[in-house]
């Protein structure tokens, strides 16, 4: 399950509550294009924001959407009881895995972050993906970390952010963490404008924000990147530079959010406060960008 | 309320809940050593690991206990809409005033920052406490932000992070905020290792860690400060330096979670999962720097 795109798509939120029918649209949408799998409730969907109650209401929502394409569902909390609580709703929904990340708000040691894998990994009935975001967690991961993890049971995948610019220089990294982990665990690229250099260095997985809008387009680079066409892959990831560039000034979150509004995916406001959307300017850069990707639909 | 020595004791915790008796013993031990305010679940309290229902449960055992003490609870959350419902919780439970931290998972634009304050501080009926902590937050707000957020209704305090060493520049860390926020605003220093500095360098208060512990201890500090005597409340907090150095090397919550239960404030573990207490050799080295200071009951 952890190979190929996995997409990751918004959770319409606003002050009112999750927008339960755009929400499984989106879901339709994914399961139609083909994604190799559909990430709910990951970074891009929000899931700090939401209670247990509607974590659990949306994974089930999405899970009926995807009719049949594995949904894997993000069960970060700050505090361990939150996480198992909320792996076991996940799995209650029919979940096909979980995704982790080490949530903080007190800078957590190595052995306490280990130890949260520890005592989550051990009662589950599906795979986890190791989700290692330090622009979210604050949490560095080691590779030696990242190795005593994924010994533990039911560790299936390592979601990395993104991978160095250099071809070669992305390869070693992806091969030392290869060396460090079992041959069952996956790698997922992560930082989606490195996700063709991070396929191309051997990484098994697309963990895509723009796969969970635009999934037509991320299936291209991850097709050509994993049947072997590294050049291909990396040029058609280079046309999405405008987008890129979108990301890395204003965060994916914000930009993926304006982008799903303009196309009607959902209504707007989409994110939950204290988030905002982007100012107008910035709005009309999305639009824009998208406009000459023909980036319409 | 937001003068003097502020309190800021742990909530003790463990898998099983909050240890309601303990806690209460918490708070009357402060309210007779007269310490001028107490802060329920601040950092150190622990705030961020806790329910809805926890906290609301906690913040009136605390008022209770407090025995007409002013309470200030701590109101930190992700989502806006959760804020208010815990200002809202902290308000009827008798809180005093309350504490707002600018938690984050997606980095926050300083805009996003002030409309969080901007929406929680509309409907309070006691007064705020803005929490500057960038260690936990990952918010840096610059004095400029600080002057925005002071001018909204309700704000009463400013919890700054620790002062510079050099007690001239802390004058003018002090000074610079202080020009660009209201009269009626007071700044509060936090770092314990910078109390006695930040407070006679002009700040109105001191939150404080130890106080929640050893209250007679910081007592005698922020007294000898805010009387004039620079150099005492100086060499009293110089004295304490085993315990500021271990402070500094592991964060200030993991040594006051052993202390307490060293003196049998709490049981152990004290602390919510996946947070670990200290290891043996630094319980050891926190034990013997309360020995060395006489900080035995």
């Amino acid at each position: 399950m952890f190979r190929g795109l996995s997409a990751f798509p918004l959770t319409p939120t606003d002050e009112q509550g999750i927008d339960a029918t755009a929400y499984a649209a989106l879901f339709a949408r994914l399961a139609a294009a083909g994604v190799d799998s559909i990430g709910a409730l990951g970074s891009t969907g929000g899931y700090a924001y939401l209670t247990r109650e509607q974590r659990a209401h949306a994974a089930k929502i999405a899970v009926e959407a995807a009719d049949g394409v594995p949904v894997i569902v993000g069960i970060g909390a700050l505090r361990t009881s939150h996480v198992r609580e909320l792996a076991e709703d996940a799995q209650q929904a029919g979940a096909s895995g979980v995704l982790l990340a080490p949530m903080t708000y007190q800078a957590l040691t190595e052995d306490e972050v280990f130890g949260l894998y520890e005592d989550v990994t051990r009662d589950l009935s599906v795979p986890l993906c190791v989700y290692d975001n330090p622009g979210t967690t604050h949490v560095h991961f080691t590779d030696e970390l990242h190795g005593r993890i994924a010994q533990l049971p039911n560790v299936g995948s390592i979601k990395i952010p993104g991978v160095p610019d250099d071809p070669r220089e992305a390869e070693l990294r992806v091969a030392g963490l290869r060396a460090l982990i079992p041959d069952t665990v996956t790698i997922g690229v992560s930082g989606d404008w490195t996700a063709a250099r991070g396929l191309n260095a051997g990484c098994d997985a697309w963990y895509s924000v723009i796969g969970g809008t635009f999934p037509l387009t991320a299936l291209a680079v991850t097709r050509a990147a994993r049947s072997g066409h590294a050049g291909p892959a990396v040029d058609l990831s280079e046309q999405l530079e405008p987008l890129w560039a979108l990301f890395r000034r204003h965060g994916s979150l914000r930009v993926i959010s304006a982008a799903a509004s303009h196309l009607g995916l959902t209504g707007e406001p989409n994110l939950p406060l204290p988030l905002r959307g982007l100012d107008g300017t910035a709005r009309q850069e999305v639009v824009a960008a998208l406009d000459t990707l023909g980036l319409t639909s």
